[in-house]
């Protein structure tokens, strides 16, 4: 973890660090999670450390790509509905089955899609178009194995002529032994499970989603569903940080709110420290004589140990000025402390926090999209000089508008929760005239 | 759940049901799930069926936006470093603490970021406009309560004056009560849970994940990790199918591979019904003899129940031509038999099954998104008359493009891995040039 304690040659006054020197020290810092072998189902989201190659062909065998009949191509040329070929039928090649029967001249087997191409045979005839056995027109469909065990042997009348492997999937069509199935880093989603599944994969070797422990501070908080007694608020960043760490990716623990005191925060984040793979907190932070995160966490990194305690800065950024960020406990779990305002912590989860839940995970995206958008608004929006504002803003892709939504107090959830996205007001301008292009931050 | 056995007017050939007319079917039949009371956040994902109004306003008492002191604006009138206001502080007001001091004139209150505004101040000054009661120069922070308690008395020097409520967070600024705080049909993402929160909501009335029972059908199919014998293919349709549902929003239950016996697949589908709001089923229901699936379920309704049973169809599609759907149950439960080829049951759950679980969901947007595109490709795509045909792509945003990858063959599960979307070849087209745009489903 970096332990500089004093900004970069950033955009901000040089007192405050920029949030992009932020965030380059927080991923320069995180790293991805050790891989483990994982059971097939449960990697779903995961990244992939190594390279998986193809252990036996796909198909395995050569089969049938219709319900029909495997035949000879000799025997059905020039077969018509007129002049139909009659093959004498020995048997089912059912998926599945056992040792398929031999298809001699003048022989043919009724065989289901996805069943072995049997020895002798040298294509499929459809069904459809076949007498499918019953002596009478074009069948549409087989008589069920179960009901008429009679199809499987007789006769059968096909209309057509086959092609030399026609209606048949060669083995190794799909993939061949020895090929590249899925490339190290790949993100496994539903395609890609069902690909390791069908090449036999029980598990996999990934990295492990991250477990992300949440806690808010503040004597004031209150939990949902309590009576708030005066002066108290409900918590409600516990909730919202811990709702954005599962979106994010993680396993996200909800620890809710500790009071301002320095012992037992202290005590309660080494309580964390065993299920966390990233600790949150929000409050605290500031330059207020409760900000006890701060006062916890200023002195919790071990002089002996390089790169372990926690930084607390000051960032050109509204909302989000107040951040710290660094090291604690024996494995030098990163910790990002946050604001408390319910605005400025969440937009500085999606910042921060997020990217390095994504980088924990080993993923090569870890930012939200971002758009150009054209600004929608009555009147110019305003924005402190040298900091870089980030405004609530509902996105229209069609259009390619925002249109802000709410004021830009950092206590403003209600209009938070009717956003989309934020929009950018870079460090050096004060003002943002309503048509102009400005950069947007798509959320979920 | 429709009963009827032929298909409308749609756009195929008359034998066969369209893709619109089945999916139309579909969604004409499943009905949102009935909602629950559900704690907050296990409520995440999940679609409100109440107008959720605010009972108490937020910020619930006029509060601090700043570390700082709560002072009267007179006192503080034409104050400059050079010449400071100079007030006794009568002590703390922290956020969440008890009743906080008055403010007379001449005096100053010490208070937090959030703490209430105490009786008798009009403003609050931020620390740094102050000495931060030090006796020197501007203060950059306080000095915190536990390690100098002296901050709480004494003397502070203000350099400079306050508007009537400069940095007060007013009582119902951000929502007053009786306000609408979220519409009846809003999907809980982590900011709605913040303000659901923060109004002190414990738990909501929302629509339940839907639990949706996976099984693949097949005596050819091994479990992953097991040995494969002569004849054997890998299951890997359950690992997808289930993985597919979890990321549309289900909660999904992976039963894993049931021979083909009519018998044991009944079973198995009665026996699962029990944690089922969804069954999906792969494999079986084609014109073969051993289509089970179909074998077993043709006959499942109940005569006395109306709209009880499963139809089996035949689609204007490719992949994904054989489908059934229908519901199954004393509950009725909706049950979608999906085509066993790898490919085709991944196509016919994204267009079919994914909309039915959103749909369940209580969901107002169902489909995937679609993206119209340039198709890049060295020669043309050739799809048979009358059929919507659904080829994979490797969708590119920037340029609008999309690229066929690997062929159409519905077995080609590597290729799936690789693709990002599907390119929509209509019913009317039979050749695809290079260059054309096409419509595209945009996956995950």
């Amino acid at each position: 973890m970096s332990s500089t304690a004093t900004p970069g040659a950033g955009s901000g006054p040089s007192s405050l660090w920029s949030v992009d020197e932020h965030l380059e020290d927080i991923l320069g810092a995180v790293r991805p999670l050790d891989p483990i072998e994982m059971q097939l189902a449960d990697a779903q989201g995961c990244v992939l450390v190594e390279d998986i190659t193809v252990p036996v062909a796909l198909p395995p065998f050569d089969n049938s790509s219709m319900d029909g009949y495997a035949v000879r191509v000799a025997d059905v040329a020039g077969a018509s509905e007129e002049f139909p070929a009659v093959l004498t039928v020995v048997g089912d090649v059912a998926a599945g089955s056992g040792e398929p029967p031999a298809v001699g001249p003048g022989q043919a087997a009724r065989i289901m899609t996805g069943a072995p191409l049997p020895p002798g045979a040298e294509a499929v005839v459809p069904v459809e178009w076949t007498d499918g056995g019953t002596g009478s027109g074009a069948a549409t469909a087989m008589r069920p194995a179960g009901a008429a065990p009679e199809g499987a042997t007789g006769e059968v009348r096909v209309h057509r002529p086959a092609e030399l492997r026609a209606h048949v999937r060669a083995r190794g069509s799909d993939v061949q032994a020895g090929d590249l199935a899925l490339a190290e880093g790949t993100v496994l989603g539903p395609p890609q499970i069902g690909l390791l599944a069908a090449i036999g994969r029980g598990s996999v070797r990934v990295r492990p989603r991250p477990r992300v422990v949440v806690l808010s501070t503040g004597s004031e908080l209150v939990q949902p569903g309590e009576e708030l007694s005066e002066g108290k608020i409900y918590d409600s960043n516990s909730y919202a940080l811990t709702a954005a760490a599962r979106d994010a990716g993680a396993i996200a623990y909800r620890v809710g709110a500790v009071t301002d005191d320095a012992d037992e925060l202290r005590a309660t984040i080494e309580d964390q420290l065993i299920r966390a793979d990233l600790l949150v907190t929000t409050g605290g932070v500031s330059v207020g004589a409760y900000d006890v995160v701060k006062e916890a966490l200023s002195s919790v990194g071990d002089e002996d140990e390089p790169g372990s305690g926690i930084d607390f800065r000051a960032l050109a950024m509204q909302p989000g000025k107040p951040q710290g960020f660094g090291s604690i406990g024996p494995d030098h779990t990163p910790l990002l402390a946050l604001p408390g305002n319910p605005v400025s912590s969440y937009v500085s989860f999606e910042l921060f926090v997020r990217p390095a839940i994504r980088a924990l995970m080993g993923l090569k995206s870890v930012h939200r999209p971002r758009a150009r958008a054209e600004l929608r608004t009555d009147k110019a929006l305003t924005s402190p000089a040298g900091k870089r504002q980030f405004l609530r803003g509902a996105y229209d892709a069609e259009k390619g508008t925002v249109t802000p939504v709410g004021g830009s107090g950092s206590h403003l959830i209600a209009a938070l929760a009717q956003a989309d996205s934020l929009i950018v007001v870079p460090e050096d301008v004060t003002s943002l005239e309503p048509g102009t292009e400005t950069e947007v931050v798509l959320l979920g």
